[in-house]
């Protein structure tokens, strides 16, 4: 597609900025590929701060939009086969908030086993420490492992955990925006520190929570935290369109994507919301190579070192099946997904179930897809950002959470040839227009 | 006193080492004074990282054993009159920890308001990032203003909350030692991470807990963090004596402190303890002059600044009280406690109602000698050792949790005019000897 065309669909002509792209980059412990551990330098580094700290320098020399920690209770699933999100995601994050200026932090954090009190706190905790630059990723915990751990005997029903998820949302925010801007005084002279006044102290009552006080942080550097969301079912993309800044989603085809996003924007327009304040970012998993036969390679190499049987193993957990249900040179078997309920990530089985069933692939075809995460692309930067741009021209996207094959090496590669090319193209960023996280996303503060 | 003759005290020939003071510092946001914030340079530091890591600095240089952030759900007691911990704990000392490589890191939790299994997550995080330096300070709540922001109308009684505390140690204990040291085995040959025999869920069912599974972290750096307690109250005392690796205690006078220091030794050992391995702190709040003269001018210079006025209504709170019970020119109302039940900090009330009554003390008198927090003396480097050393040496106190006028200043004072006093007197180390918050205590690693 030539530039000049790309840039009389972009469009805005009237607010004089062209639309611009948002990536942000998903820390998930070693990267994706389920081979990343066994070819880092260090397959230790996911409980080790200068790992962490090295990905956010580079994300931010990429310019990208944020970090993005992802969360859960389990210790690796099935069964610690690789590094996994262990330190508590706080931790790495306010190393990397320390070594950068830029690029927001992104942490998720469970709505049912973490009281929104403490989940406002520490969210607006890493926000002041950063300059404005924190948001929360809400997630209704699907991991089945979690419900022991907080004495449960099973997760509650996919409902249930949104409802909660919505009011916990609800009581963040509102504990977000207890504070006026210009409450603290801190007038040494006159010994006058705060104006209590100022500070308005929520009286939530509702099913899941009653809360009644005030925030103990004081109003964030960027109005308040941001809001991600990253759940494709029903409810969570309710939630999303009523509440979130931003939108992490599922989809491994333009069409598919194209709904999503009129979905969600539709529904905020009806929330009496602007459309632009939700950034719709569908996951994305590039594999780069110079040459495609070069980036072929890479992710033959990678296939080769990690084998089949783990991930065998990991798609049979997200479609509720036994390992053994499952065969590399057989398609599904549908007989028995159909008779069974999926209550764990609705959004990833069901983008799994579209692939396989629309293709008629057999099991090794499409774990070679790479089905336990977001759509990949083996290629060039160009072929990469050629589908991004069509995605993102195409209003399936207003931009990208980028899955990386190993850390640091994958992201290397993103913010070296990839974003140059995106820049060339005139729909990123070559400088960060501001320093909070919603200046990145392109949102407005809240009042 | 002499140091020969303080070295034939102190004792221990046995071991060939000699018994070592241990120091911590409280960081309490702006410093201990009422009047800090208002004559530091930043009022606004509390929320500002680089003030925190200058303080970890200062603290590593003084070879301090650690930094002890206290923690509170309130915004400022009462009502925002001055600095508070604003930000959750984690958050400055996950900054700290990155700017250091000995000191301690210490952590306040609420066990009343957060999960076991996340308190035991993220301590066990900022441990693994610091190479062994965390400890968890675990507390139950005394604060009434927390209850409300966690649905409650009031606060469980005392006991209640203390039984909670317990309980929560367990399966915090548990759960930190569900990890074998070699569960992590991370081959990248074989494709083998984790040795999943190694790894041992806890199966916990109590009255306030049911918690069945393993951490989603490895094994402590240390063995495990260490574990601390601040209450002074007999469920307090108990709690300590049975799990904890240090004691933060209350007194203000050498008698009550060698019963305290002897009552929860004696009844470590009939836990089956080594006595040597509950580290007994007191709080002190030393402020230093070159001289008296010029230690009393400054106490004198801060007094002033601050007025009592908002030092009044502290202290009504701790007591229970109104502000309008008190009045600065007459001794408490003796009447009125009398028919009080604190429910607040036991070990603050009590120590203050010891020394009110004792000495007979006005009001004012009161005030003046910080009643609000910790044992006072204000004096000279020589002065504040003699007090330490004799504290020390007569087993009411194996060293002592600082407490400063006003960050950086005060703290820059204890460590390079205190600290020194104290290593020339051979009772406090030149050089950490190990890397991690168990070594710098003398705790042994647990097995």
């Amino acid at each position: 597609m030539s530039a000049g065309f790309a840039e009389s669909l972009r469009g805005q002509a009237s607010s004089g900025t062209p639309r611009q792209l948002h990536l942000n980059v998903n820390v998930n412990s070693s990267g994706r590929h389920p081979a990343s551990w066994q070819v880092q330098p260090d397959p230790l580094g996911f409980l080790n701060p200068d790992y962490f700290e090295e990905i956010g320098r580079l994300a931010e020399r990429g310019r990208l939009d944020a970090v993005f920690f992802s969360d859960g209770f389990d210790y690796g699933a099935p069964a610690v086969a690789r590094p996994w999100q262990s330190l508590d995601p706080f931790i790495p994050l306010t190393a990397v908030a320390r070594v950068t200026e830029h690029v927001g932090l992104v942490a998720t954090v469970s709505s049912s086993f973490q009281h929104p009190y403490n989940i406002a706190r520490v969210v607006a905790s890493l926000d002041q420490i950063s300059g404005g630059r924190a948001a929360w990723n809400v997630v209704a915990t699907r991991s089945p492992q979690a419900a022991p751990l907080f004495g449960l005997d099973a997760l509650a029903g996919h409902d249930d955990r949104y409802a909660r998820a919505a009011e916990a949302v609800e009581v963040v925010l509102a504990l977000w925006n207890s504070w006026d801007r210009d409450a603290l005084i801190a007038d040494r002279k006159s010994g006058k520190f705060a104006d209590v006044d100022r500070i308005h102290p929520i009286a939530h009552r509702g099913e899941h929570f009653t809360v009644s006080g005030a925030l103990n942080v004081p109003r964030s550097p960027q109005g308040r935290p941001v809001l991600l969301q990253a759940g494709g079912s029903a409810q969570g993309i309710a939630l999303a369109a009523r509440y979130a800044d931003a939108v992490f989603s599922v989809a491994h085809t333009l069409e598919g994507a194209q709904e999503f996003y009129r979905d969600v924007k539709q529904q905020a327009l009806a929330h009496g919301r602007r459309d632009d304040q939700v950034v719709i970012l569908p996951g994305l998993f590039p594999i780069l190579g110079s040459t495609e036969r070069e980036a072929r390679e890479r992710k033959q190499w990678l296939d080769d070192v990690a084998g089949f049987d783990r991930e065998l193993e990991s798609l049979s957990t997200t479609l509720g099946l036994e390992p053994g249900d499952l065969h590399l040179d057989r398609q599904l078997p549908w007989d028995l997904l159909d008779r069974t309920t999926v209550n764990s990530s609705q959004g990833f089985a069901a983008a799994i179930l579209d692939l396989a069933r629309r293709d008629e692939l057999t099991v090794r075809e499409l774990l070679e897809r790479n089905p336990n995460g977001h759509r990949s692309i083996v290629g060039t930067p160009e072929q990469v950002a050629d589908s991004i741009e069509k995605w993102f021209v195409g209003r399936a996207a207003d931009g990208f959470n980028l899955n990386v094959d190993f850390f640091p090496d994958g992201l290397a590669a993103i913010v070296d040839q990839l974003v140059p090319e995106l820049q060339r193209r005139g729909i990123f960023r070559t400088e960060y227009s501001g320093t909070t996280l919603r200046s990145n996303l392109g949102l407005e503060e809240p009042s």
